[in-house]
């Protein structure tokens, strides 16, 4: 008690008045550890310019056996505020406040002790006018109402969200949003099938299915408007997005991207009007991602110069093929090209599986799927073929012929680059998959944000309860995923116009980029989904309010398309290569010389500086963290380049060698991806005009966020101190609570018609 | 090129030769960032035994602006290899074969060397037996093949995994392994129900559902094995368990404990055969966790000595309350008892609401929740009172009473205790979910493990193609899975049993137990049905390979019985009053003061070599283990209880404060939960015979899992230096592969019987 008072004394000491603030951030969180503030102690004793008898003094007060009582603690707060309650202008950070502090006092806050002041700072992380304010300011009770009105223009927002291709999103709204487009939870799968057949239907009738075929085959010569109406699509059932994108952009995309003149002429216009209704037959029960390794065969038969397609066994039946169980009619059926006995890899034919009358043809077998986990308005089933006879012409023959002779030839010599030229054709898929599992993520996010901000539970006695998205953990549920949607939507979207612009020496890039982006925002919006139902509570378990079709339908997103974790492989072979080469051509060896090479040359050193800081400014900075993002990859790329080299050095077989450091790639693949997100997103904030202002610190969150989640990682490799990874922790905290009031803005930016969010609780 | 001819000649050195084993370990695996490079140097050159000749030749081979070539490395490896040829027997650290290859060529190392050898190794992680063969042996081309044999006594493991309980289980699963028992997809929902109540009906006439009702009142007396019933119950389909659940748990369970002779006399025989459906309807539309402010109001009417129930408005319904749609006559209903217009608080009435035919009694209000994200077998529907008269017996009156003439009595005197003690109730329904939720996670692992030991896809060329479960990836994805499921299993177990077992004084450590148990079970029972889905692909995605509804069903164990966020508060305010008194009686600062008091004398010191050392032996001992998760949990209890006292301290309101403080405080729980999660395992793993062998390191793979999901806070709290934190995740791998031959046995020993698994890919 003596000792207490003691001490108190001693805040009168002009010396010490400098220390004051960060002394009681210091203690007053509770967050530092023993051995930190012995540490801050010794850093503070050291350093000139701190007089011998100021540290004693600082000694006192930063004795881990003997940590400030409540009482001292709550005397040291009051003599911060008396004494800032005469400043003029609020200082910028803790260390201003103590010099301010001190001048008050008479004393005089030389270089060196400015410096120590920083430091020490720099360890605590004060530097912000918030915790200045924090600290002069008596804690407010409750968080101050958070208006109704949104922070910022929300329509602005919509049409820079929008983009180009506004007009097409408007008319699928407006289409989706007719009554002939309501939901239909009351059907038995067959009539569903039938229901979503009609919608389809419907929107080519519209024009929309043939949007990006071309123009003389009756289509719209618009790619990029098709994706987008495919996008805006995503908002309403799942089903009939997926129809729709087996029949137009699989099955009519690659008769388009596949087969020549012929094939358009005598099919396009129909595939694009439904009024043939076709499969795209690539996976197999037994091969789905290794589609090099497909079973079906066709045969060139010299003698009748045709085709003979056969299944040899169950394993190589065509599987989960939209269109198959009821409504194909045609089919374009990846097989193994055999000719004379030589095996000419895999090829695409056109093979007729039903009728005008829709009765299966002779020689093709049909499976339903039966019930899946989602899906249900989509007819997916299994085809085999026994020895069907096709024409010549069947051959989708734009990469590879086969001339009356059974002579072949290619305008692609190397069979490798032809066989990934060909599934390049799925690089479209895998954007608009993308674009769909983002808009899922949006209408999502849009029905628990609204609950949470209408919803109350708990709370201080006698006041009304408290609103579900004040509480911190609410914010952190949502605010992050929703920063993370908007990053993505700006990455996406850019990825989208590549895809259709950019010239053919940036394809390999672009195909890059989808796979890693297909993964990561199909993983992104299972995880959100599923954040939001929970956030909904029991609400968000009843069908009515659209978790229940949103979760399931979307959950094979992560499989379709190519499976997530097959992609990054793809995606971390092809930073290896570094965009060079075709993958089948160049050695591994090589390929890993040339990387190991340049890795090393790329990673920069770290600033051990940077390790320390903890400014929110600094945090908050685009270029901080891309830096950081882009050093972690070029990193990972480094070290799993030269794993890699060590084991084909001493004769393991590239496989193997692969296996072994699979999760390696992963992680360098994951990493590519955090940090193209980021800089599309900073991109996206940089042109946004005046939606940059809600837009930035949006972003930053996203940024934020994915630094915190590699923490540990950053941590290892000495790019953050402790205290910057707590730092960082704590800035995530503050922004989610700083976007608190926007929150509801930003859903609403999505603009999604209550019609197609159709849930009791958003609407 | 001459200076790598230069640096080769020093391989023959012999002041070198020491060295030469963790020279190679530092570059060869690529992992080592270049200031780790420079620290490792600086270590070496500054440490006494390691004379001035010998750190400049380390400092030629340890330049980071000149790493080893590829020849180097490989020479390197060859003179390592060439010496280590003529060993008698194998070194047990890359330290000790450094040793053995200086004395190969007649050099001694002294006692101070071996120090600086081990310093290093110590850093570089290369203190395993497994780390010298790997440098001895060529690398492998493939791995091993396994064995389909289990490496272990599956049996054996099945008998202690079946515990006590044995026989009701194996009752169980034979009765459901019956033809009457078939899962039916093809059911409309209405049918559905029906087909839900037979199974049900069918379950109570062996008598299971009475199980844990008293012998007097036709019961089985052993609420032991009701527990071990319902738990087995959740390997079958989750609507009858959770139809199951309500009546016999909440519906019978709440008038066992609530009501007394009277209530058991007139009903319990009925509720137990299911002659009687009831309801237990405590959550309203406007409030669901928190139960305190529930709104429909039972009025003591004086004059006529009964009770007048009543629904005041929309938000107040009833919702979500199995049985009421369509099958219950009878609820227990919670509300705000009221007398003379003074509020007692919640209790719980029983009140029919439809007659022996079925039909709704007046003043008595049903809607239909209608469809479902999952758990469509089960008719949950919100319930209105229209001032329902009630005669007095129906207030279920264990804990409280009201006499004929409106006296209100209890042998609980403070309001808060009564109502805990009546929530209380809900605790064996938070045991069961957490149970059940754990089957539905063995169930998912059990098909996703056995395919991922068949399914092949990828691979060399010329080879078979590689099994799924040879992927690293793929074994990241399941095994880490199994090891949480089985540590949740011992854990579980021992929940069950205290539950069951414990006395009156160790009930409040029950159930913050079961409250924390139940959070991250349930959210643990999410993550692996998803995990296991995507891990089967397309496959996955078949309903009828069953993740279609284990994943719907299971998705609301996260929210009923208590959303998890909510839940894991109540465990965070358990730790903080330390079990020593009920929530309602204790000032928060006098908790607080106590709190912060004990957290500072509980966290120990950490040994800093601890936070380096990275022996595997090390790494998986479960007491390095649990010591830290502990150390973990007392630093988050002290900072916690500091920072909500410094709030209090300056007037902030406590729920305020504790709002300020939740996501600490979750993290807080959350940590708990992680220790006593292995403790128990441990325990259990200490006790299992002959099953340890396999279950040792099981359970270290859980553990270290978990500490490589805290590494980020431990890098930040000084408990791990980076190499540790890269040394777990290396033993993760190691572990995931050394378990992967058992993972079968591991999942088979389950004993799942097949009719209920009904996956064809698994069975």
């Amino acid at each position: 008690m003596s000792e207490d008072r003691d001490r108190l004394d001693t805040l009168e000491d002009a010396r010490l008045a400098p220390y004051l603030p960060l002394l009681y951030v210091a203690w007053a969180d509770g967050e530092l550890a023993d051995f930190e503030i012995d540490a801050i102690c010794a850093q503070v004793s050291a350093r000139e310019g701190v007089d011998g008898g100021c540290a004693r003094l600082l000694g006192r007060w930063l004795d881990p056996e003997d940590p400030p009582s409540a009482l001292e603690l709550r005397r040291l707060l009051t003599a911060i505020r008396h004494a800032g309650a005469h400043l003029d202008e609020e200082p910028t950070s803790l260390a201003a406040l103590g010099a301010r502090l001190a001048e008050e006092r008479g004393a005089r806050v030389g270089d060196a002790e400015r410096s120590a002041l920083e430091a020490l700072q720099g360890t605590l992380g004060g530097e912000s006018a918030e915790a200045v304010r924090a600290l002069l300011e008596p804690a407010r009770v409750e968080p101050a109402p958070v208006s109704r009105e949104a922070p910022f223009d929300v329509a602005a927002l919509t049409i820079l969200l929008d983009g180009p291709r506004v007009a097409i999103r408007r008319r699928v709204r407006a289409l989706l949003s007719q009554p002939g487009f309501s939901y239909r939870a009351d059907l038995a799968i067959a009539d569903y099938r039938e229901e979503v057949l009609t919608w389809c239907r419907r929107l080519a009738a519209e024009g929309l299915g043939a949007l990006g075929l071309p123009v003389e085959h009756g289509g719209g010569g618009d790619p990029g408007a098709f994706i987008a109406a495919f996008e805006t699509l995503a908002h309403h059932d799942l089903s009939l997005l997926t129809k729709f994108g087996v029949q137009f952009g699989l099955f009519a995309g690659a008769i388009h991207q596949l087969g020549t003149d012929q094939h358009h002429e005598r099919y396009l216009r129909r595939a694009g009007t439904l009024e043939l209704p076709g499969c795209f037959a690539m996976t197999e029960t037994g091969h789905g991602s290794n589609v090099s390794e497909l079973a079906t065969v066709c045969r060139f038969d010299r003698e009748r110069s045709e085709f003979d397609l056969y299944t040899p066994d169950r394993s190589a039946w065509k599987d989960y093929i939209g269109n198959a169980a009821a409504h194909g009619r045609m089919a374009v059926v990846f097989a193994q090209l055999e000719i004379d006995g030589e095996a000419y890899g895999v090829h695409a034919f056109l093979v007729p599986i039903r009728d005008e009358k829709g009765l299966v043809l002779p020689g093709v077998s049909v499976e339903d799927d039966g019930p899946k986990l989602g899906l249900n308005g989509v007819d997916n089933g299994r085809l085999a073929f026994d020895h069907v006879r096709l024409p010549r012409e069947s051959l989708l023959d734009r990469f590879s012929r086969v001339d009356a002779d059974g002579v072949y030839s290619s305008p692609i010599a190397s069979p490798g680059r032809r066989f990934f030229t060909m599934l390049g054709t799925l690089v479209g898929g895998r954007v608009s998959v993308a674009l769909a599992s983002l808009s899922a993520a949006k209408s999502a996010l849009t029905i628990a944000v609204r609950y949470a901000a209408e919803r109350r539970q708990f709370g201080a006695a006698g006041e009304p309860e408290t609103l579900l998205l004040d509480y911190p953990s609410h914010q952190r549920r949502l605010l992050p995923r929703l920063a993370t949607t908007y990053a993505l939507h700006f990455a996406l979207r850019d990825l989208a116009r590549r895809y259709v612009d950019s010239p053919p020496e940036e394809r390999r890039e672009v195909e890059t980029a989808a796979a890693g982006l297909k993964a990561i925002a199909t993983w992104h919006c299972t995880d959100t989904v599923q954040a939001c139902r929970e956030a909904c509570g029991g609400q968000g378990y009843l069908a009515a309010n659209r978790f229940a079709a949103l979760k399931a339908d979307s959950d094979v997103f992560t499989t379709f398309e190519g499976d997530n974790t097959v992609l990054l492989q793809l995606v971390a072979k092809g930073l290896l290569s570094g965009y060079r080469k075709q993958f089948g051509d160049m050695s591994f060896l090589d390929l890993l010389r040339w990387v190991t090479g340049r890795a090393g040359a790329a990673i920069q050193e770290l600033n051990p500086l940077v390790a320390r800081e903890t400014a929110s400014r600094h945090l908050r900075d685009p270029a901080f963290q891309v830096g950081l993002l882009r050093w972690r990859e070029d990193h990972l790329l480094g070290s799993v380049a030269r794993r890699l080299k060590r084991r084909l050095d001493t004769g393991v077989e590239p496989t193997a060698a692969f296996a072994a450091c699979q999760n390696h790639l992963l992680a360098l693949a994951e990493a590519h991806v955090d940090r193209i997100v980021l800089e599309r997103a900073g991109e996206g904030v940089e042109s946004a005009g005046d939606s940059a202002g809600i837009l930035r610190p949006v972003v930053a969150l996203h940024g934020l966020h994915r630094l915190e989640a590699a923490s540990a990682w950053l941590q290892e490799h000495g790019a953050f101190e402790g205290g910057k990874s707590r730092a960082v922790r704590n800035e995530v905290d503050a922004l989610c609570s700083e976007l608190r009031p926007a929150a509801r803005g930003l859903v609403d930016a999505f603009a999604i018609p209550d019609a197609l969010l159709a849930a009791p609780i958003a609407t």
